[in-house]
């Protein structure tokens, strides 16, 4: 197989699809999305099946069980998937909204009006489900879509096309809208990020590793979500009920999870009062403690945080905490180690608070709140396709309304300009 | 001078002003603007004697007439620059704005503020005034920025640098807030936009070429401005007074402008009416058509449009014709050759209207207004730094907003995720 050629063709497949997408009625991808669920319910045995090729062909290669089972498909895990297709139903459609529509001087109306990116690639690893929900945010919001997950998933993730292009075309819309790629070849992948031409965005999904190595290579914008070095400051003016309960929710409630806190500053003036009693609350987790030498002096006993530490994404029970001089100490420590994903300070000072949200520049700033909530759910968004790292485009968690952009539109009468 | 090393440094800066510029309040960041305005009416001389400078060594380098009156820099166009300042300082501040602002069933508010890209990297040519303009743009939109101007206005830019220096400094902003390289080295554009640790955007402004190798080449994201291949399609139901005024006006307000009509769509029921009209009025201004065998039946004599012609940016009077069937194919042309800058409808028709503004995607989409009109003063940006083809982050021409991205703030009173 030529691969340039086979993804050339894929693109001018969906560069074409996604101009039929971008003008279709709400109505219809709603229609697609139902279609879709109803489809993938009637097809539960075919994907268990399907899915089943691909687990055993993975027990062979000697996939470890943790991936093994985010690969496999129940039917609980089917009816998860049909179940979030009809909750993408009832989210409200981003394109076409106008806003900002005024008169100019001139007599012209100017406004902006909210439109799809086009196409959009999305390479992810081997979770199945990923090729429903990314399908489904990239209909709803009017866009083609080209998915290139991860080749343990094939058997699974073509099953899964299958239902899409079924509802896609039960609905009257083009069955290219949603391509996913049929080659397991490495190259495809080098292809798809390096074609601006038939491809708008790019949103990897998957390990660190995989999202270096895209954005490294990509010719296309990328939307990504790198590190989660979060952290939380606890001021000297906190009402330390909360900042325990905080910085034990930031750490404890999940720990794999890229808005769980990695890092505890503490102001020194209650860093004696409350160090103690989250250590305390930290040891009934297991939690591994890894302080500055203040820190140290005030929990005896504990690991010495490395200079590594601080740029650490530890996704696992260990923590590092350090005691600082005050805010400014802890905005520049910040600055300095943050992964810039989420950050918040517990204080009842009405000053820093506003300061904390001003100054801090990430794409999450919490005052009072456990980092945990940084989430597209826990925002309103509905659903989420990633969290963005980055500040252009889109920050934080990514939604419909990322996966868009806005035109201008121009209103006149015959009106040149003099 | 290891190149290298003196852009890490100049990053380095960048990145550490950038931290106190997003910090800095409405009045710092216009008092400087107005420092600098005065300081360079007050310097007037001497910017005059740099220019001098390059200009002689431009004239025995042979460069062209056109080229060196980009570069001069006369009484009247510092006066201009100083203008151009006290005008950004009357525009709104983005930075700050908390918008969305909302509860969730949580009891967690959440909301978006706007704040500053960081460090934005400027890349132009030969015109010293884009090294004011620009640095007011970002320095008003929080932003640090690195400039990076043609050799060939060197002493022209570094004067303007110290200027720019002694107004932030008038004005309690660090002076590394704006950064113009010293090194003419081309090698200094090629570390610029490939250190996304100290860069967060670059924004190139001159010509195709220069933008087309540094988006090839950037590993930092770039806003960009590629050709304005801008179409206007007479509908069978336009007002054909209309539809004459605003073509003519599309084409021969100015012509070295990338929001000039390029080509010239007609629907064929008014084509045997309007084309000699609009003909009879480009003949007044010497403008070369070119058209397709249709539009040559109804135009004898004129040249026949190659098919290079409907891809063309001519900059230049020359306009190429098409009679086409209808909308639908209006419209499959627009995409088919469109660089997706500006397109105009003229029509009476309602439902047609409505189907050009959904259905194109271009960056500006109108109706019964002329092509020129896509610029950010008439769009009420108040100034703007480029204008963008691109559909991530921004769209169209590119002000103080576009230099801007958003990140979610949350407050809490403890909340933590159960």
């Amino acid at each position: 197989m030529d691969i340039k050629q086979y993804m050339t063709e894929v693109g001018e497949k969906a560069r074409a699809a996604s101009h039929a997408l971008a003008c279709a009625d709400t109505g219809a991808k709603n229609a697609a999305l139902m279609h879709i669920a109803d489809a993938m319910m009637a097809a539960q045995t075919v994907l268990i099946a399907e899915n089943a090729r691909d687990l055993e062909q993975g027990r062979q290669n000697g996939l470890d069980a943790a991936f093994l089972d985010r690969l496999e498909l129940t039917a609980e895990r089917i009816a998860g998937m049909a179940e979030g297709l009809r909750e993408i139903v009832a989210l409200p459609d981003p394109v076409g909204e106008i806003t900002d529509l005024s008169y100019r001087p001139t007599g012209i109306q100017v406004g902006k009006m909210r439109v799809p990116l086009g196409v959009i690639g999305i390479i992810y690893e081997s979770r199945p489900n990923v090729t429903a929900d990314a399908a489904a945010l990239c209909l709803k919001s009017g866009n083609a879509a080209i998915l290139r997950g991860g080749s343990e998933a094939r058997h699974s993730n073509q099953a899964i096309a299958t239902v899409i292009h079924a509802g896609l075309e039960k609905a009257g819309l083009p069955r290219d809208a949603v391509q996913v790629v049929t080659t397991t070849d490495r190259a495809a992948v080098g292809e798809l990020i390096t074609m601006p031409q038939y491809v708008d965005v790019i949103v990897p999904r998957g390990g660190k590793g995989l999202i270096a190595r895209i954005s490294a290579d990509a010719k296309v914008p990328v939307i990504k979500h790198l590190d989660g070095v979060c952290h939380v400051f606890i001021d000297a003016e906190a009402d330390l009920d909360k900042a325990v309960a905080i910085a034990f929710n930031a750490k404890c409630h999940r720990y794999g999870v890229c808005n769980a806190m990695e890092t505890l500053l503490v102001d020194e003036p209650v860093a004696a009062e409350v160090l103690p009693r989250l250590a305390t609350e930290y040891a009934k987790e297991n939690v591994e403690l890894r302080g500055c030498p203040r820190t140290r002096d005030i929990l005896a006993g504990i690991h010495a945080a490395s200079d590594e530490d601080w740029d650490e994404e530890y996704l696992a029970p260990v923590l590092s905490i350090r005691v600082v001089d005050g805010l400014d100490e802890a905005i520049a420590h910040i600055h300095r180690h943050s992964s810039e994903h989420t950050e918040a300070i517990v204080t009842e000072n009405y000053t820093r608070a506003r300061r904390f949200l001003a100054e801090v520049d990430s794409a999450s700033v919490m005052v009072n709140a456990s980092t945990r909530f940084a989430d597209g759910f826990e925002y309103g968004l509905g659903a989420e396709i990633g969290i963005s790292t980055d500040k252009i485009h889109v920050r934080g968690p990514v939604g419909l309304e990322g996966l868009t952009s806005q035109k201008y539109i121009v209103l006149g009468d015959g009106h040149i300009r003099s």
